[in-house]
């Protein structure tokens, strides 16, 4: 396995092959690489698809990131738009169709780093929101890029707060048409993917009046470019709000409207319709879009949380070991800085984490199917729990699966920082998941409101969903524990995370109860209680978490030590958060001071165990040097050569550039720009003697 | 007052003045903020000169950062070179000396965006390290630009450690010259800035050989570019190591030595001398080297963490009250999003944190300044507590700014993601800090080693110094506060974080003795402690920090309500320390369950308090607009035009752009490239028409 590995991944032949200090880390894995690969992907078939899809990307000339890091915005965005046509022709090519195996894989083999995804969305939102006849109409054409489509509803003045939009939509009965305004600057559509240089058309959100009167917020078919010349249309401004802090390869637009007529027939009409006399009609329920939502957020999970966090934790784990740096006893050898308990307990968690959210991910889509079936059969109860998981959980593994990319570039020290690495634009763009598709304390305070209903609910012996029955099933009890072993028991630690988070749903709805009947009015009030609203509900996910990551262990086969690892990783990953959030445990003494000190001896001792598969664990996530773009994680380690030969790539070593330089007795003082061309000519007028040498 | 800033702020009067929304925050600010803006710069001659200099660098056009976040790493470096170079004259021109008060305000007034810094580390370097002769020789070269000076210390393979370093300078007594080397390609200097393109000259650390014995690692002057044609000397491979998460604007670099020649009196002899027949000579102590980490790293925290941190709240609290977002209260309008619990408890502990730092960094200054003044008079006492306070407080600043600085980032949303809020770029700058001039793992370690001399030796009941007699009078007793508001009360939370240090001190002292006895080596004990002796150290720096920051409120005047509103802060920073810690405090019990309720109480009321005064509070911090360079953070509050306008001069925008796109039945299919130049000109082969309006 290993050798087949080393062949497969080993780019680096011209390198010296694979970095002993690297190689020795895969010599006695606890557990068979290849079937927790398989474990993750679900099924070895899975992988071998995986594999096909990524191998078929990589080598792919046009999809290379080879010079990604050295582009301007331009460039990414050139770039990506490129991938985006040349994706279209490859997926006929290789016959993958949208509900083949092969499909999911695409987006992870380009890494996300493709343009026009929003065409996507635009076509989405016809088919939910459209009417049978507008379905018919624009899907083919978008189907077949006659049209390039966005979505525009994020406003310069509105993000969350759909019902504040201001873009308006007049209906002008003479003509049968809708007339679309920006009344004002914070109006402007802001935002858009796709939208400030690509998109011919787009989905605009407005407030639509008829007749005087508001009906709120409605989408508008808006086609912005022209199709012969990509011309912007008669009444539209638009262009890119400039560079943002990653994802510089999409056009993230702005749009004005001013006096943009549509016809009667662009505003969609599947639940509302404004007829030709003015009359508005509305039917049907709504509540499906909550589903398109929750869709969006749990896709989310994984491609833009979970699997950056396992990118990040295989370079900083890889290197870890490649790294050595100052002794760990005097005489010896410069020790790994992995083996610094320090270093381990900065990775190790992470890693853990990166393997408990991949199976909360399992649930959420388990979660996710079997609310759409029901959803199919128009049985429409499960929605509040799927909403209120996406939103907790997307805020929650957004979060978490931030700050832990960002700990793992801290811990690659200087290296990490540069974007050789990788890891900066890791860290820079996994940010953005903690805004998007709902920032994440609105998300949180959401799912609050759920968990308080279920709580009052359960607490009256009403029924709930099963998911938080727990909450009226509160058992007072201290934790058990009486040494440091009984900690590595799922039942002791998932208990005093349920403990936890009953404590702090109880006490914040006590508050909120006391501050309304003290005649606290009642927005105030959960105001007044949103801090601990926010608290109550991580606990909440971070207990379904761990109870979900204890069960899927308790079913994984004993076979091949997989299970044996996952069950270290598991009683790491809730010890960590225990030892991480002490007091949350202590508080009422579930957890006492010399039960405390238990966990965490029992947690720094997993940190040694875990470090001696932490290699193998992260090799099983499989990604290949080319997904990963690290000079310091490639699978053969070869780490300061790899930084040396992509350094001298920069366009700092390569282009023309100039320096202000000097030809006389003060160097700075009478400074000339001196041009040095890539082939090392320059000009200069005078110069002054070397006095050194 | 109000008025006068308003006239000197506002560069909106086409944006029509300032957003009454912000107005309105500063209609009754609780003090006065000019006052309080004197307080920060220790008193109102040096706000005077401060506001002079900025004056004069921001109304110089070269020093300009309009188009900043457009530039690419070439054009970053050109300016911040360009800035340099035109920094010397401004220096002559303004009259500004070296020791004279404007001096240390020019690095803020640029935003440290500026190139050949390390020059001043070269010259400090030799006027440290070298011999008189030395001095003379290379210091007046230096000072008059006649050569730029770097600073080669560290390698690929080595940072932190540098016994490790691997670059050799081998004694030749035959041509009396140290011949130097780069063994390996791990041993290649990496990341010394300035040195990419710009320096001519360096300091290199290498491992010294004399006839075949090595004497450990030594400095040498070398000589890397031609004074006439910048082209590197013979034997050197240098060049920049290309793109970073900041400071693009400096040309890191890398060094690789090939046999590279240098004189005897190159190698800095103040200390360690080679003579001409190969004798090694030591003398005087070395002590004094640790003073000069000292000060960088005692000057970096103001300028790299607290400065950013401040300028981020600014950014964040001004943008907090000019955005609406949703309604608090049904049927009112659109509700501040500093309005909400949530969104002050983001920001405002953060806030109070950049003042809890202002002050400790005075504290710093303070102690620095004495025991520089002990050192000249070759008094070396202080030495190791200075070394341990600057590092310590180094690992925790940089870290806790780096944190806040991103939550203030996403405390903006969306807009606070585009670079053109100005926080994207504070916050990538800000995580470097936590990394460079020590690791701060490593510093925790360095101060933990130093806290646990000091307990032992206090145990034993033996002499320490003032800041941690603390550790010798341990008082076990319980928290007294029996409701909310005793938790005002400094003396109360004071010593609840004292009882935290020396709780986390002696149990972690008491686990490695325990080790140890129990037949642990040493080093491993060691090791196996770690994790818990960085938390130990952060307890004792945030104690310093607490006690630090009521001792000097309580020594301010009370006029002005500045002393009222610096208590407050004091109280918040306080409270939010063990709100966000409240294991460490439960642990054993000092904090009891129901008094930590007390704490969220109180710190809950408090962010109501500080609300109030929020934007008086970060307008005391006296940054310009042209400082903050921030769309969002602008003292007028017109957020959404400035957006508007910035994005507007984007390369995305106003540059030749390439566009993927098509003219026939499939777009994307056929796609090909239509080059749009800025004029909008364009070419096609033929079009699709127009299927909507």
């Amino acid at each position: 396995m290993a050798l087949r590995e080393t062949r497969k991944y080993s780019q680096g032949s011209a390198l010296g092959g694979v970095n002993p200090d690297l190689a020795s880390e895969r010599q006695t894995p606890s557990f068979s690489v290849e079937k927790l690969t398989a474990l993750l992907d679900g099924g070895e078939e899975n992988t071998r698809i995986r594999r096909a899809v990524v191998e078929a990307i990589e080598s792919d000339p046009v999809f290379s990131r080879e010079n990604q890091y050295f582009q301007s915005q331009n460039e990414k965005y050139e770039a990506a738009v490129r991938k985006a046509v040349h994706l279209q022709k490859k997926v006929r090519e290789m016959g993958w169709t949208e509900n083949g195996p092969e499909f999911k894989y695409i987006y992870r083999a380009l890494s996300g780093e493709v343009a026009l995804l929003l065409h996507t969305i635009f076509m989405r939102s016809i088919s939910v929101l459209g009417s049978d006849k507008q379905i018919a109409k624009w899907i083919p054409l978008a189907m077949q890029y006659q049209l390039i489509g966005s979505y525009a509803q994020t406003e310069l003045g509105h993000g969350t707060y759909l019902q504040g939009l201001e873009t308006t939509a007049v209906f002008d009965i003479a003509t049968q048409e809708f007339i679309l305004n920006t009344p004002q600057i914070s109006a402007m559509k802001w935002w858009p993917g796709d939208m400030g240089r690509s998109a011919t058309h787009t989905v605009v959100f407005a407030q639509l009046y008829v007749r005087g009167k508001c009906y709120g917020v409605h989408p508008f078919i808006v086609q912005i470019r022209s199709l012969w010349d990509h011309s912007l249309c008669p009444g539209i401004t638009a262009g890119d709000i400039g560079p943002k802090m990653s994802f510089e390869h999409i056009d993230n637009g702005y749009l004005m409207l001013q006096n943009v007529r549509v016809s009667r027939e662009n505003m969609l009409s599947k639940f509302c319709e404004v007829q030709p006399d003015g009359t508005y009609v509305r039917r049907g329920s709504q509540q499906i879009n909550y589903l398109t939502m929750t869709a969006v957020r749990v896709a989310l999970i994984s491609h833009e949380a979970v699997i950056p966090l396992m990118k990040a934790c295989t370079i900083a784990i890889r290197y870890s070991v490649v790294r050595r740096q100052s002794k760990l006893k005097p005489g010896e050898e410069e020790a790994k800085i992995l083996d610094f308990q320090t270093q381990q307990e900065k990775l190790l968690p992470h890693l853990a984490a990166a393997y408990a959210f991949h199976f909360i991910n399992n649930y959420l889509q388990d979660l996710f199917n079997r609310g759409y079936e029901e959803i199919q059969r128009e049985n429409f109860n499960m929605l509040p729990e799927l909403h209120a998981f996406s939103s907790g959980f997307k805020a929650i593994v957004t979060q978490y699966c931030a700050s832990a990319v960002e700990v793992c570039l801290r811990a690659c020290g200087g290296h990490g920082y540069s974007s050789l690495s990788g890891l900066p634009s890791l860290c820079t763009r996994i940010l953005a998941s903690c805004i998007y598709e709902g920032e994440n304390t609105v998300l949180f305070l959401q799912t609050a409101r759920f968990l308080i209903k279920c709580f009052i609910a359960a607490s009256a012996g009403h029924p709930v969903p099963p998911s938080v029955t727990y909450l009226a099933a509160v058992k007072p009890g201290k934790c058990p524990a009486k040494s440091k072993f009984d900690f590595l028991s799922p039942d002791i630690y998932t208990q005093a995370y349920q403990h936890a988070a009953v404590r702090l749903i109880s006490s914040t709805a006590a508050k909120l109860q006391a501050l309304i009947q003290s005649g606290v009015k009642k927005h105030d009030a959960w105001n007044e209680c949103t801090v601990q609203l926010v608290q109550a509900v991580k606990a909440h996910c971070h207990y379904i978490t761990v109870k979900n990551f204890a069960e899927t262990v308790e079913r994984l086969e004993t076979k091949g030590g997989i299970q044996q690892i996952m069950k270290h990783l598991c009683h790491l990953f809730a010890l960590h958060g225990i030892f991480s959030n002490t007091g949350v445990f202590l508080h009422d003494g579930h957890i006492s001071g010399a039960q405390m000190d238990m966990v965490t001896a029992s947690y720094l001792d997993l940190l040694a165990v875990i470090r001696k598969d932490a290699v193998p664990l992260v090799d099983a996530f499989d990604f290949t040097d080319k997904t990963l773009n690290s000079a310091l994680g490639s699978y053969d380690g070869q780490v300061y050569q790899r930084l040396y030969e992509w350094a001298q790539k920069s366009p700092t070593n390569t282009q023309v550039w100039m320096l202000y330089y000097s030809q006389a007795t003060s160097a700075l003082a009478r400074a000339e720009i001196v041009c040095f061309s890539s082939n090392k000519s320059y000009t200069h007028k005078s110069g002054i003697r070397p006095f050194n040498s």
